[in-house]
């Protein structure tokens, strides 16, 4: 495998031929058992929450592997082929693995460029359900919020039963849609029977706290302890409101009940693949839900997950707030890195979202591999700062130089970690036979996991901790804003939630024009949020944004029904 | 039965007592084989479209019986059960009936009161899936229609290549929620990157023109071209701008792929029901849609299915709109009435919606019966003048008195039509005995079917037509928006499209406080709006409101999952 490899087909040529198994055989080799499937159309069923408390007991549970990445160029390095391809590959190898994978919001697919279910021969299949409304669980997230939203304004126009403050409302609308012009809009215009006018906005549907509750709660009860705490605003005087003293949990709970349930597709191999949840990888978690992977934990020898974005956000989040809602215990983390991003890391090349790779990056330079080395050394310590053991995967792309792939060996074998080269895009689970070889390998190793911070420690610690400890900063540095946000949450006793740093994904530090592993800065806290449903306590570092937009000339203008009601330009 | 039966255990008690059938036994007895059905979670199912072309050939077509009623209390005369339970009279009487319904609104139960999927032992279950998410096809309308809303603003804020002028769009946005506070917005406000700010506003999904599109389509093509129709605004010249141009059309195509197959469900007797499409009975058709009725008619023997509110609104339309949409010829109407709406009727009562009713409603008057009398007749001549034959169902409730009943076959004596008595709520299918007997002697009689009036007469003479022989006006008056409207739509090459009057439900006039059956009136048109890609012209003649709100202590706070995972408080 050179550069003079030939371009495989088309990632929706090879989904569209692919023949699927019955989604039952699938479920079945998992020792899923009909009664606990629920079809939704050909190749997809919902796993009812009874089979969590079937398969393996608690105490002999499957190896959990999270696939992360180093700081990904505007492209993306390959996350979710390499956890849809080590999954083939440990399957081809006898082993019973499992891919548990987020599912991509069905908005950006009509923006830029479709397509969030792997790629090439590491897919999960039906493709088009996936890109599309899969099961509804998003549908019915945005649901479950708009439905809190409108009993929020409907408060408000029946005189506020529970005194809120109508300046203090933080809850949103949201929308799985790209939509600007919703970013900001003023509501209740019109006549007196329309409403109390006032300013507010939507996000996109994977920007919802709901779908972080969605994605952490561990049963029906949890789910709907955790609807009923979400904070909504506040009273004249100060206090938190919540979706229960609006009345509006339960029902949420009700519109939210199959979405709970995770959804079971399959690799192209035939292997089990549970789609589940898609938080925002900026904002929220950015991984998969707990539920998932407990299902998968409870069924499988081998669990492979994503966490979204680089290890300092994804990763983080996945070890301090995901795996903290369900005491899981990791075992390993895929650090996946790509020659092009070794090389964006240079700082040498000018990479910009929507554009192609400027053509010089394409020739053989190791020594612009090495120059961005520091990046992918950063990611490692991360992982290893968690007490887990970190497995390097490089992503091989047919433009790569064997040489390229050298420097990146070898410093592995200076930092003492395993390393594999994977070709799952091109070759599917025989491509990923490297990698998953020293996956297996690095599983009898052992793990001995820890979290990063207690969370009896002040909330200003927990940033502080992730800031230098995973980011490398020398410190922070709270707006009065923030350091006042911070001392309220103290005060309504969210103090020992956990933290999620709302920050840029294409820099390990919140600049993100800094590439490699940036030293020498200090993190500016804007503002701090409270997601107290979810259970966190979120700091905003820099612009974060939650409604995306469309180009001018979007994808949804070339996605059609063919004269044979198949679906074109999705992908 | 009289006064003094017992009342029957509550509709959710029946609905969560009921045994289901699977679904695919539900399928074959009407034929339709598995591989055409794609399961969606137990007892629910879709029918690929591939099932028109199988089944009876398109000359021996089963009966088509629709089922209407007089002027409405705002309690609502039981059409829904109506159907329900005929179908399932129609079944013990060894017919292959199926019945096919409109799926009910989700937003609305978290309002007022839930459940609408019949009621008593007339019911379609899983109850419980009707009142929620169902399929997702809702949502998906409310997405497709949503995509072309942001489409529509994206182009304002590259700087519309198509011309669009802000001031003149018409595309609102949808939502599947009661939220008053949507009504009318802003959006675009923020900074430069935020969209053009303008004024718009949101209606309830229902009220979409893509779900009337759903309705009427015959196929997935037609479907798709009907989506390049609609018109969003029009360009600084006044021509008219569609989805087409925008480049949004085949994108919500590939959102509403598998909303256009029907939901198959079952009466709580075992029989099929196709539950499909919930356009507003108001301001669109009311009816549930063409392609569940082509399934049904291409399989069954006889086909019943429910139009929205009194005759004067839903068959007039399903007859003039939905059955010229696909030449589908209606044999029978059934005009459901009540002793308390004809009682209702003699204008001597004071009723509102939410209220109980006035108690000496309730005591014996065949008197008041007799007074409200003319709106029943007023409705059965309705259906005559469109050549169908019509039959009347006196819903008993447990507080009638049978020399109610009788002032009212009494009348349908004297004017020569068919009459039953009907118990369907109280004891299912085998209440709803006499109707069914009676309909399937009616349906011997043949039917001479045709339109109120011919698509090539100008749209004014359309709207006088209805106006005076539909709703007994002695003419229209325009306001002059609306006759420069008319004129703009016959220039731009919409004259030849059907009508549709959106007027009150609680009269057969304009005047919602006119009861019984009005004369001397006439009908002023306020505005006229073209739904284009759905294929009719719309006349607006009083306020319709288009997005509900809430009430100051919304059901939504009564609704829960109990300590097992069942939902309670819904219906």
């Amino acid at each position: 495998m050179t550069a003079s490899t030939p371009a495989p087909p088309s990632s929706l040529e090879i989904a569209t031929a692919a023949t699927l198994r019955p989604i039952s055989e699938v479920a079945a080799d998992l020792g899923i058992e009909e009664a606990h499937l629920e079809h939704y159309g050909a190749g997809v069923a919902k796993i009812d929450l009874k089979a969590l408390d079937v398969g393996r007991a608690p105490g002999g549970r499957a190896k959990y592997v999270v696939v992360t990445a180093v700081t990904p160029t505007p492209l993306g390095e390959g996350k979710t082929t390499t956890c849809v391809g080590l999954a083939q590959g440990l399957v081809q190898r006898g082993a019973k693995a499992v891919v548990t994978l987020r599912q991509p919001s069905m908005g950006p697919t009509f923006g830029i460029k479709g397509g969030a279910a792997g790629g090439g021969y590491s897919q999960v299949v039906p493709m088009e359900r996936v890109n599309l409304h899969l099961t509804g669980d998003f549908h019915a997230v945005t649901a479950a919020h708009n439905l809190l939203a409108a009993m929020v304004d409907n408060d408000l126009h029946h005189g506020s039963a529970v005194g809120l403050d109508p300046r203090s409302v933080t809850w949103r609308r949201v929308m799985d849609v790209n939509d600007r012009s919703l970013r900001n809009v003023v509501v209740g215009l019109g006549a007196r029977m329309d409403g109390v006018p006032r300013e507010t906005g939507f996000d996109i549907t994977a920007a919802s706290e709901v779908m972080v509750i969605l994605t952490l709660s561990t049963s029906l009860r949890d789910m709907r302890e955790r609807l009923g705490r979400i904070v909504v605003g506040s009273t004249w005087t100060g206090e938190p409101v919540t979706a229960e003293q609006l009345g509006a949990a339960g029902a949420m709970a009700v519109i939210l009940k199959d979405a709970l349930k995770p959804n079971l597709l399959q690799t192209l191999e035939g292997g089990a693949a549970l789609v589940h949840c898609g938080p925002f990888g900026n904002i929220a978690t950015g991984t998969s839900s707990v539920i998932a992977d407990r299902i998968a934990l409870a069924h499988a020898d081998i669990v492979v997950t994503e966490a979204g974005f680089g290890a300092d956000m994804g990763a983080e989040r996945f070890f301090d707030v995901k795996c903290r809602a369900d005491g899981l215990t990791p075992d390993l983390a895929v650090v996946v890195t790509t020659v092009r991003a070794m090389k964006a890391h240079s700082g040498r090349y000018d990479i910009r979202p929507g554009k192609d790779l400027p053509p010089t990056m394409l020739e053989e330079n190791p020594g612009d591999v090495t120059a961005g080395l520091p990046n992918l050394k950063a990611h490692i310590g991360i992982v290893q700062r968690f007490g887990v053991t970190p497995v390097v995967a490089i992503n091989a792309f047919p433009e790569d130089h064997a040489s390229e792939h050298e420097v990146i060996r070898h410093l592995c074998e200076r930092l003492g970690v395993r390393c594999a080269v994977t070709r799952h895009v091109a070759e599917g689970g025989a491509g990923a036979g490297e990698l998953a070889e020293v996956v297996m390998e690095s599983l009898q190793d052992g793990s001995a996991f820890k979290f990063l911070y207690d969370l009896s420690v002040p909330l200003v610690e927990k940033i502080e901790t992730i800031a230098t400890q995973v980011y490398g900063a020398d410190g922070i540095d709270l707006s009065p804003a923030a350091a006042k946000g911070l001392a309220d949450f103290e005060r309504l006793g969210f103090g020992r939630l956990p933290v999620v740093i709302a920050k840029t994904h294409l820099s390990i530090s919140s600049d993100p024009k800094l590439k490699g592993a940036p030293t020498g800065w200090r993190m500016p806290v804007r503002e701090v949020r409270a997601s107290v449903g979810a259970g966190y306590v979120y700091a905003i570092c820099g612009d974060m944004r939650t409604m995306p937009g469309l180009p001018k000339h979007p994808n949804a203008g070339r996605i059609d029904l063919d004269a044979d009601g198949n679906v074109v330009g999705l992908f």
